[in-house]
């Protein structure tokens, strides 16, 4: 039954996923096969140092030229997992053009110029398809993009970044400050040298592009994400989030207007209930929230990151993709028939968690409550802390968009009585 | 762009499920004709009481001729929701002879003929879709089809009848007996009338063989999954668990034999510890927790029942089949490559947590790990605790087949100064 001639895959990148792809593709060559319906070949390795030792890749499959690899003309699939914008872009166009499917895990890539790529996959009729790009081995994208096809979501909430997630965990759990949690993090490899890219959100942005992009059908760039990252998150903010029976995640979150004429996506650091399920992810752990109409409320829970969970990703597309090959079809492609608007997060509805240092004197709270009423934001609860003449007064709010909680904290900064703001806090997930 | 001739879509069975398909192929036909690329067209609806109102659904779609229905030939999908074998079986076979396509939600059929309704498929070139017959409206199939085939799966621990988890739950967080619980599972329609498919762990069993089938590429039959249901589960039971940091779940157990050369498949009442993701699944949903060598530990999340979330998944499964009806391509058909043999119960390897009841004299203790070391199975700890003559004795083994567990017990039972063995509860999940 099984064809013979084998479908034949470049690898573009050969780092901690490559050369785990590449290892698996060797030593799980009849697995493979007997999944696809045709044996599986590597045909190169397109790599920037090729003087390193790779074991188990033949050395004669190792190339530093990645253009004339991808334009060979006889590649079924190449797997790109350069990450970054160019050349992986450049590369990517130019398999398609040369009639190859392509599997990719660049989140960025895909998040700047997603519509681009599907497009050229589209005009050349080959499969685009990254899993891995989103929540590395958490099937994710698959099931948004096709078992949710038939459903209508709503809001995506995710924890998509493991390296602040182990952070905001050992802050939440040991009660050690930021610094303290990120050395840890550091030191254990979770976070890399620069974290920049983590914990001020920058990674998490291009995945909830990505996200909100399939789930809404609609097409989301990464400047339409707002970002806010979560170094300023303090041991006092936990303190607050215990108190409202609350964690603090650094989350992702895609939702569909109430009326459901627009879509937003944002990152921030937010106070979730214990009681959410998102509450409980520990450590580097991945997890997201799906809640759509029909099938209600979906968790996906798994490793984030990681070079063997982020090449299981990469395969399980290889696999289907080759499949598509063999059957002379294509996967689903771009979805965007929807084309939502995307609101500015000034549109966003929410609730917040307001920590103010006042004066402590009579009056303060009439004040701070007028300024609220004027800005129309209701409040659920205050409560009013005093001690030495200073006080602290905690106001939680009903859902209020966030341009009038912003015109809110304006005004209150210029009050007298309010001394500054210490800090203000999204609460999500209730 | 678009195609404009419809794809034929006959339904089988119009109750909550069915008439919920129905329902959202009229309300969001814009919608899906959008994502398929092509509309979709209500063709007819087989039901067994034609007479019932069935609002939104055209009288004349209506038929009690099943059979005829689906030797149309213009048909491209059949979506069953009648449930049970019989005539469900040959209708679907009956369907893919007629050159259409299936979608199904029935798991008691797949567990027992999934291969013949598979090679069915296969042999007339059309799709078997069936995301809907484990765990509701949880993107599980397609994931272990599709985003899993290249990693290997190594265990499903799964949580997969919800009214069952409504009664443990319930008795866990209210202290309630096991008949008080189902009473209010029943009051509360999650329960039914008769309980016996969910409490005896029937249902489950079901699940247990697709995913067994599913995730090592094997075919496992009703009949090889070891059952055991949950209506001895006691209170002391769960004051035991939470002894040992744990709670009780019924679960569906795959597993892949520590040397990959069997698998096994059981269904039973189980201590979970508190920090496995699963101890927190409440109420009636569903999780279902993947182990495999790449990607290390996945969990998926949701509703596992309800008309909604169900017919979310057979719409998904019915965009994804229209969409290869269009493309002149199958998804993927039954993988049993692997035939791996399928091992009774005897040889599965876990832990155990015993409660004996037995004479408060020196010397019981010693006779009973006599008995435990005689049959080769290691005890972790031993807790005894005496009162008025009689004493209680909990061990807890180290990992033991359940055929060396079996004889310590039963020579356990010959022991004068054992009067009893109040419980046998195995410990998963660590």
């Amino acid at each position: 039954m099984m064809r013979t001639r084998p479908l034949k895959v470049a690898l573009l990148g050969c780092g901690v996923v490559g050369s785990e792809v590449a290892r698996i593709m060797t030593t799980h060559a009849d697995d493979l096969a007997a999944r696809i319906g045709a044996p599986v070949e590597l045909a190169g390795v397109a790599v920037r140092r090729p003087d390193k030792v790779r074991e188990g890749i033949p050395a004669e499959l190792i190339t530093t030229d990645a253009t004339a690899l991808v334009k060979r003309g006889d590649l079924d699939v190449v797997v790109e997992v350069i990450g970054g914008i160019e050349p992986a872009r450049t590369l990517i166009t130019t398999a398609f053009e040369h009639g190859a499917s392509v599997v990719s895990a660049n989140k960025a890539l895909l998040a700047q110029d997603g519509a681009a790529l599907h497009a050229a996959a589209e005009a050349h009729g080959r499969d685009l398809y990254y899993e891995a790009a989103v929540a590395g081995a958490i099937p994710l994208i698959r099931p948004l993009r096709e078992s949710l096809a038939g459903d209508k979501v709503n809001r995506v909430l995710g924890i998509v970044n493991g390296t602040t997630n182990f952070i905001l965990d050992k802050m939440d759990t040991t009660g050690a400050g930021y610094q303290e949690a990120l050395d840890e993090a550091t030191a254990l490899g979770y976070a890399e040298a620069d974290p920049t890219a983590d914990v001020e959100g920058f990674d998490a942005a291009a995945k909830a592009a990505i996200l909100a992009g399939i789930a809404f059908h609609t097409r989301v760039r990464l400047d339409d994400v707002y970002r806010e990252g979560m170094t300023e998150v303090t041991t006092a903010d936990f303190a607050s989030a215990k108190e409202m029976g609350c964690t603090i995640k650094l989350l992702a979150i895609c939702e569909r207007a109430e009326d459901g004429a627009s879509v937003t996506a944002r990152v921030h650091p937010a106070m979730i209930p214990l009681s959410h399920p998102l509450a409980s992810v520990r450590g580097a752990y991945n997890a997201v929230f799906v809640e759509s109409d029909a099938s209600g409320q979906l968790m996906f829970y798994g490793p984030g990151a990681g070079g063997a969970p982020t090449a299981s990703a990469v395969l399980g597309d290889l696999v289907a993709v080759c499949r598509n090959r063999l059957a002379g079809a294509t996967g689903p492609g771009e979805s965007a028939y929807a084309a939502l608007p995307v609101s500015p997060m000034g549109e966003v509805v929410t609730r917040y968690h307001i920590s103010l240092d006042v004066a402590d004197k009579p009056g303060v709270l009439a004040q701070v409550a007028t300024v609220f009423a004027e800005h129309g934001v209701s409040i659920d609860t205050v409560r009013q802390q005093g001690k030495d003449g200073e006080a602290s007064l905690v106001v939680v709010t009903h859902r209020a968009s966030d341009a009038a909680l912003g015109g809110t904290v304006e005004a209150l900064r210029k009050l007298d009585t309010v001394r500054g703001v210490a800090s203000i806090m999204r609460v999500e997930g209730e």
